[in-house]
């Protein structure tokens, strides 16, 4: 995680120490089981100094999730620069099937998977969450240059960037429960990039 | 719901005005404060009648969702019969969003989301519920037939289904997050029909 603190939005500084503190508290005990109290005691510094920075739990995590999932999107957005030689679509998807695999192995998406799965709903049921307004936006500038140079079906970038990260939720949360003998992980991969190549073609 | 009824697998009798009274149940009161004693009264019949069908408001409740969600898909195909004259992927892509809006909008998933969401994290996050295969084996039989007369792309119809269905996850679950000011359901379920669409063609 460290090598890619450096393209987060909001790093350094006691803050985000005080949420790494945090995070390997839950990766230790779950959500449920982490208090204030404990990620000030990690951290090494007062209850009080954590408590002046969030008043609770939901609001620390909140701010956790933001950092950890913008460094898995930022990582997916830098990897891209290496990989030249391919399409424009073909980038895209690389990026999108890139930011899906991230995401589902990353180990503080998957403890919270694990211990405390009715932290995500929120996300899914009542409203986007600033990771999420921050991919739907990445994704929208990307199909708008992409259709300038008509590289991109047309359509109105903001409703296709939602259909596109719609159609993705599933492959994040749900892709293992659709692998076993009869279809392989790397089948339904190929999949996923069958669905987002032929969405985005012209 | 009544005139749905002939067309599931398992219907008529007691079992099925017992989960009738579950059902009502659930809807007025949500699936935490609803008991197997309270089925019973509402059934009228002993809760030893009930205990004898169900131990637990756990078993009883994923005999409801497949009976329910069955009806769903059910009522999706039987529908396509009167929609001639369109082509094979017209009629597929029609079939899953109908799909995909009936269940989205049925009054017991509406409830469960409203009032119980974390019963649903079980099929997302763990295995396919009953229904959820069923809907699988419909999709990959659709397509097998369709890729025999060349009207569907070649691949593996299992792993294709698979696909489809994750694809179509996220626009049950989480479409009315995506919709504001800004992008419309309208432009949501005409992007869903684009994904589905190119998806399938040959």
């Amino acid at each position: 995680m460290t090598s890619l603190r450096h393209n987060g939005a909001e790093t350094g500084g006691p803050r985000d120490a005080y949420l790494d503190a945090a995070r390997a508290c839950i990766l230790d005990l779950g959500w449920r089981r982490t208090t204030l109290t404990e990620v000030a005691r990690r951290a090494g510094v007062s209850r009080m100094t954590i408590y002046r920075t969030w008043s609770d739990m939901r609001q620390l995590l909140a701010d956790l999730m933001t950092r950890e999932w913008t460094e898995v999107v930022v990582a997916a957005e830098a990897d891209d620069e290496d990989s030249p030689g391919r399409t424009v679509v073909e980038r895209l998807v690389d990026k999108l099937v890139r930011t899906v695999k991230v995401l589902r192995g990353n180990e503080l998406f998957v403890r919270i998977v694990e211990l405390d799965p009715e932290l995500i709903l929120p996300y899914l049921l009542d409203r986007r969450g600033r990771s999420q307004q921050l991919i739907l936006e990445l994704v929208e500038q990307a199909l708008r240059d992409a259709q300038a140079s008509g590289d991109v079906r047309a359509g109105d970038p903001a409703a296709m960037a939602r259909g596109l990260v719609l159609s993705a939720h599933g492959f994040v949360l749900s892709a293992h429960t659709m692998v076993d003998d009869d279809v392989s992980e790397e089948a339904l991969e190929a999949e996923m990039r069958v669905v987002l190549t032929r969405t985005l073609q012209p």
